[in-house]
């Protein structure tokens, strides 16, 4: 039997006059990159650039969408009707699938961003409302989210797939939620502990809860950050940890193609 | 020998909370509209229900992209690269594009806005920055733009075709350029004179410059205006007037496919 | 004795090519105007506009600030942190006075506008950061919010005066809280009865809350709407009402200095 | 007789996820800073932050209004009226006077931005809007801009007093102005010619133009950049050789006030 997972990263997210992230080598290290749209981050200059980036780098494109918040970087609670959130995620998919379309490419998946993924993943209303923008705009389109939330049931209703997305340096509750970053314990500061979690999450589908107790996950790709020169390196290790274990790292498309295989 | 000219008008201008325009009226009388992006007008919301209007109308959607300047309307010159340029005009195109998608729609064309449209006009980089990108989007999109201008030749080298664009209401130099604005006599306000400018333009393909000179002129679509009461009368005055004189009025891809029919 | 009351509504609410309410007939009727400061409506040349208005007029005009959300007009909840409340606050206060200052007046109050307004009035935390931003700019601004909000306690602490509002058109709860929108009754549409409450509230300092109890308040201010021609046509009504009996209508600083007289 | 000059750099460019410039390291070598308003860069918190670290540098603040052109940094060039050029003077001006009122500053000058700028240094008609906006905000506020541009005659017909700007890095035609980036040998780019040139400036009132001519030049204050290391290593050594040449550095109101002295 083969394992596979797929290691994502935030990227794009670079504006105007101001430069964020460690993009280029990020890239190399990540399979899938999940790309700002303009609302929280980014311009179509950027934008443009960052699929040339994943072009170049072999890494599959996926839209980033977020709330219109520039200042707040996406990050600040805004509490908007599920009409506009869905036509906020069609704009935003709309624009980025035009930068892949000019280039030869098209988009991957679908993840909402910051203060919308964290929100929508535990309200069933907009978890659906992002599904059915996805999914209007193109049913190919893979939802990726945090495994075990409303995302998972949002997109088997609309008819689209979920990739299921753990965190290597966040702790979790027993229901497979992650522990709130206001409680102690909620970061897995150690690397090779959290490099340790990835490989038996994909491996043996399990990880230890913050309450000790042994629960289910199965994982079909690792968020990644990629804004610091240290998060980088830690994409680095990750990747080459994989490799070790025999472990496929791939883009979620052919990660899912492969699940039980 | 048939006549068929399009007639185009501005829609989805408002913005959240402001509406603008007489859309469902207009929407009644042209056959092709021009849909702000969000960038000078319009948001998410706007635009997904423009398209829906198109749609239940039987208007032919496209695109009406603009400068960021949402306080200026687009209507303000900015001096932008001509790599900005077209990273907007994908940007926006794309944005629309999903929401006629998402609605069992294509877009048939893209018009510049305000300023856009008048500095691009006459400047042979920023049209071809443009149609460079409407073509790396979609090679089907058709160009609105000015008789005689920068467009006409920029498209041909993009490899997209190029609607000619005449004004009802403004009178027109001997070099087939609009008279200026400021000067006097660059209005046409009677409509009745109007109207026959445009059925000699349509059907002789010739129209009367301001010194007195007869100019060719060879119209693809008619410009109407939709912001008030009287220009939502003018443009069913000008729709019955063809009707009248047995011009087909059409959407811009069945006149471009009927010249010279 | 004497009756005072002051009669407040929003004003400068356009934004660049949008017009948006009947700002020239509302500011005949009303003593204090709460002017948009260009973050969930308004710009540079309307907000200057807007305090010539109420020059004109002899209003006095307050600053109305938002949060930074142009689109949904202020009206979506946003959840900042207080300093960046507080910083809101000071930046859009500035903004106002300086206009205000260039004509020779000064800003008589300070009214968050929609969600903030809404928000803050049930957060102690949220009210203190908004009347810090206030007294931090200016001691004398007066804070004009919901009786018997938070705000009326975080007024105080912060050494800032606060003016009561009351709504002539919303039905009250025993606690003196407004009903909420989605409840049967919470609003009142028999003008007649709207205007004979707020007399009432002048007066006698009671209103009949939804339950029937008659509750106490102390109104300093009423709140009218200038977005429509009726709205105005209210306006003018009630203004009439309290010189038919014999309610001073005054500005919200001479209504603060003329209490219990 | 002694020598004063004011030493100035652009602050506070930083926006809400985004940081900028080397503000902490800049502000202990100038005695002015031009402070972004939240038009081109800059958001309340920023500013706040800004007006904090100047007091405790003990550095002068004065705004540094621009384009509302966050994505183009106020860099690129709009076309507005004057009197929208004026409203965003009186705008910015003042939000930022809120933050410096609130921790007992007041703002000592305005310095225009980026392509506004280079625009009004050339267009009478928008240096005086520019000086209008200032004048009618506060009159003992004082303009910096460029030495020998449209600026110095508007402030003299505002009645506000003006500072003239000089560049280290930048060389200079015949009539004062500086020569085009565009231009061979535009920039100074050997440090040491760059602080001699300085101090030739500020004692004999001169300087070598580009042509081999000596022109006449009367400095008030010198430009410096803050937003790299090694920018900041240049303002470190230009303020030392200052002081070795027995040149007093002060803010621009002391330098003025000391003129011909």
């Amino acid at each position: 039997m083969a394992y596979y997972v797929d290691l994502n990263a935030d990227c794009g997210e670079s504006f105007g006059n101001y430069t964020l992230g460690q993009d280029e080598a990020v890239l190399s290290y990540i399979t899938s990159a999940n790309i700002a749209c303009g609302f929280h981050a980014s311009d179509p200059l950027v934008m443009e650039q960052t699929i040339a980036r994943c072009k170049a780098a072999g890494v599959r494109p996926g839209a980033h969408p977020g709330f219109p918040d520039l200042v707040g970087f996406g990050r600040r609670q805004m509490k908007v009707s599920n009409d506009e959130l869905k036509a906020m995620l069609i704009y935003q998919i709309g624009a980025l699938s035009a930068f892949a379309a000019a280039q030869g490419m098209s988009l991957q998946h679908v993840k909402p961003h910051g203060a919308m993924y964290n929100m929508a993943g535990k309200d069933a209303g907009m978890a659906r409302a992002i599904c059915e923008g996805i999914a209007s705009v193109d049913e190919e389109l893979i939802l990726l989210g945090l495994s075990g939330s409303e995302f998972e049931d949002a997109a088997k209703q609309a008819g689209i797939r979920f990739a299921r997305e753990v965190f290597a340096d966040r702790a979790y509750e027993e229901d497979g939620s992650l522990v709130a970053r206001t409680k102690e314990g909620a970061m897995i500061t150690d690397e090779e502990e959290a490099i340790r979690r990835v490989i038996t999450m994909v491996k043996e589908h399990r990880v230890t809860a913050i309450t000790g107790k042994e629960i289910t996950v199965v994982p079909d790709s690792i968020c990644l950050h990629g804004d610091s020169p240290k998060a980088v390196l830690f994409a680095k290790r990750i990747r080459e940890a994989m490799e070790a274990e025999s472990i496929i790292t791939a883009p979620i498309e052919r990660v899912i193609a492969n699940r039980g295989v």
